[in-house]
């Protein structure tokens, strides 16, 4: 009796709203219940960047909107309540980004690899790390994948992935998401088994916003992207620590680094700095732009780099856009670039711009030609 | 420039709003921005759970409302616009509590345990397991002290930590929180470096809401508390995966576990069950109960587990609970059979009810008393 009485204190009231509801024909249909509210509006991931958020209408209490038929796809949405962003509180799988939490559901098809299966699982740490350079401990992800436990000799080759602006460590594990698409790429045999190192690109950061500590500004350090600073704690810090603590191949061709974005500018800066580093380098969303507010860019050293990375043949070097991205045409610069030093690469151009969608995708098309 | 634009686009826009701002006097102000409302309110876990939610007050576009003294403590909230629950959007600090999400935040003094400071971390690592006896692989949370990934030869002891009613294996992990309050005790010197072990009490569950299949029902599998089958599993899968792929002591005197409410049913189960597992108990925030309605359970068997249990002498037999918990009759009841069957126990009474801030602080509490 007494327990009932705890397990009737401890769950949420019952929710009748069923929010998203995915229809047969793939359309989906979202309700907030709210009968006082005057304006409820809705924003998802598969709307353009400027396009106003949907308004929902009203039957009874309950406000609601149907989308059209959406393409197979991991997305994200938010209510807004007079104005007010919100989560859906009919759905308990949210996920922050940067300062904020959106709500997310999966329309399956390829998409399917998004989310969790009855697969092995990899394990999903969050490891911290001193950083003499940067002058704290910081905090990072490391995926191992399912063997990882029970094996306790073998070795594995491990890839460093970076976020972009406004992402933090936990951005790729959340939103790749890189468990899943780990997990379910090993388990089809279409990905060796590797170790994934996500870590924080800002320099000043200790921790992701809620994983630092609490009451702190979450926004303190994230600042002086692209200074050179945390390039070099990659290199001299995290690389060092991954590779003495985790059972891990050291040699270059177990080694793969990529980026998107910021990322991609960091890993440009590692890659062209360390050529003998990593076989394997895979830059999204961004190429080659005006570096001269950035950190040690001349001319002279760049050319002086790019040289060395066609003399070090990496295995791979993986490029991949939206069409649609509003940075296409530094990409189009750095494939010019390419061509004209003899720096051969592939070559992924996509639908779509500077979205999670497409950077999940390339995530999930990068990691079958890793280490092979 | 380029790079500019796309740190423009990626950061939120510009948060001017304050919110909770926690003022010298250790009074909280919290704010929200909603022009066109007319109705905000706020609920809080520094209130009693009957009480209505405090009403904020509009000047120009900002509601607001400022609490009387806070008592040191982790603290949880959420707004409520229109009647519909939201995360606080200036505070990107939330957490997940079973299918809804709370803002959060600390007020220091001893609670300050209870956050990241610029000491040593563990690990907090999410591992599957296969259970065989409930068929499917399961999550559960693994913290391992800071040493552990340095140190490749050390052992160290267990403690297994049990969950209440409409929690799951990510609960510890969010609320204790367990992280900090062991990297700070460890730090201090103030208790033994140790693993802890955060299952998922629920049988039917593979994974807390948000971290098993996106799209799925996040209720699914909760059911069936206190059947015994989470105890089962915990005895013959849980302990054997993490005895053989972790570095451990195996003897009972390097073993402890600990539950709340729900959890301290399991607790209890398993502990009457197996005298000899564990030289370390805590039962906190429930008692001795009509047993009928639950598994196993008859009279005779359960005096006969109590007699076993005194003679195995558990090194530590702690008992906590608020004075104003609900079921504070049941641990007067538990204390009296304990007193008449000449189990010794260590009690410890403290304010308040069923809460995480009681929870929290016997965790801060038990931990530096095991394996000492």
């Amino acid at each position: 009796m007494l327990l009932l009485a705890v397990l009737a204190r401890a769950q949420p009231t019952k929710q009748t709203i069923v929010s998203p509801q995915i229809n047969a024909d793939n359309t989906v249909t979202f309700r907030l219940k709210a009968p006082t509210a005057a304006s409820v509006k809705l924003k998802g991931s598969w709307m353009k960047d400027n396009e106003a958020p949907l308004a929902l209408t009203k039957t009874d209490s309950i406000w609601s909107f149907t989308t059209s038929r959406l393409a197979p796809d991991f997305y994200r949405y938010n209510f807004y309540l007079e104005g007010v962003e919100l989560l859906d509180p009919a759905n308990s799988y949210a996920e922050r980004a940067g300062t904020r939490y959106e709500s997310i559901f999966i329309i399956g098809g390829p998409s399917s690899l998004y989310t969790i299966k009855a697969v092995p699982h990899g394990t999903i740490s969050a490891v911290w790390y001193p950083s003499p350079t940067l002058g704290m401990n910081r905090r990072m992800m490391v995926y191992t994948p399912p063997s990882y436990l029970e094996n306790t000799t073998k070795k594995y080759p491990v890839l460093y992935l970076l976020h972009g602006a406004g992402g933090d460590e936990y951005a790729w594990i959340a939103r790749g998401p890189v468990g899943a698409v780990l997990d379910n790429l090993i388990a089809a045999g279409k990905a060796k088994e590797m170790i994934v190192v996500v870590t924080n690109g800002y320099p000043g950061q200790i921790a992701s916003p809620n994983a630092g500590p609490v009451n702190s500004n979450p926004q303190a350090g994230v600042n002086n992207m692209g200074n050179g600073r945390f390039e070099k704690s990659l290199v001299s810090e995290v690389m060092p620590f991954i590779e003495k603590r985790y059972r891990v191949y050291t040699d270059k061709n177990n080694r793969a680094i990529a980026g998107f974005s910021m990322g991609r500018l960091q890993t440009q800066h590692i890659t062209n700095a360390n050529p003998n580093l990593f076989a394997y380098i895979g830059v999204m969303s961004m190429g080659l732009q005006d570096n001269n507010r950035l950190h040690i860019f001349n001319q002279e050293e760049y050319d002086h780099q790019l040289n060395a990375l066609v003399k070090a043949k990496p295995k791979l070097y993986w490029i991949g856009t939206g069409k649609e991205d509003f940075l296409y045409s530094s990409v189009v610069n750095l494939r010019k670039k390419y061509d004209e030093v003899g720096l051969h690469y592939e070559y992924r151009e996509t639908e779509g711009g500077h979205t999670w969608s497409n950077w999940s995708l390339y995530l999930s098309e990068l990691v079958p030609k890793l280490f092979q």
